[in-house]
């Protein structure tokens, strides 16, 4: 993920219900799905063995996330994880003004 | 972390090298010191089984994250990692513009 800022991320903490059947599969797939839209630049995820999940996704304009939130796919995939698989979430939209690489000499 | 935006964003996400030795005891003990700091709002992290791990600490101003980017006893944490325990990192710094939370009804 190398875009030169400014550009978008969605930082999406959450922690998983009792009942998470189904949900890996659709996590992947709206990765994928994710990946094919427009302004997609890249995305990030690692769950944590303490139950934690953090995934950002990096966008070109906030109308491009405001279009993958309204995706019909996406949509029917959120109303799943609002009544089943997440016991809480929080969803951050935030303009990234400064990245960089290290270790330096490495990057 | 209940703060209202807008309120500021570091994500750091990484790849450990082989050797992690100390590693786990240094970020505990920043994690604490962080906490600790003017305009320190919050810390998540969470750590894949694959490796990737994604930090993501919340500061009510810029100044406030140039001024722990620049603390004494950060720095030579910041070295260590430098030189010891991270393949690689990306460092991004992100003006949070919007956040919510889920799922409706339960939040």
């Amino acid at each position: 993920m190398k875009s030169e800022p400014p550009y978008y991320a969605v930082i999406f903490t959450s922690r998983l219900a009792v009942d998470t059947d189904g949900y890996d599969d659709m996590a992947a797939k709206m990765e994928a799905l994710a990946a094919g839209q427009p302004g997609f630049l890249g995305i990030e995820s690692a769950r944590d063995a303490g139950g934690l999940g953090i995934t950002v996704s990096y966008w070109a304009t906030r109308d491009d996330i405001e279009r993958w939130r309204g995706n019909i796919e996406h949509r029917a995939a959120q109303d799943q994880g609002n009544r089943r698989w997440y016991a809480h979430y929080d969803i951050r939209i935030a303009r990234v003004e400064r990245a960089y690489e290290g270790p330096p000499g490495r990057g």
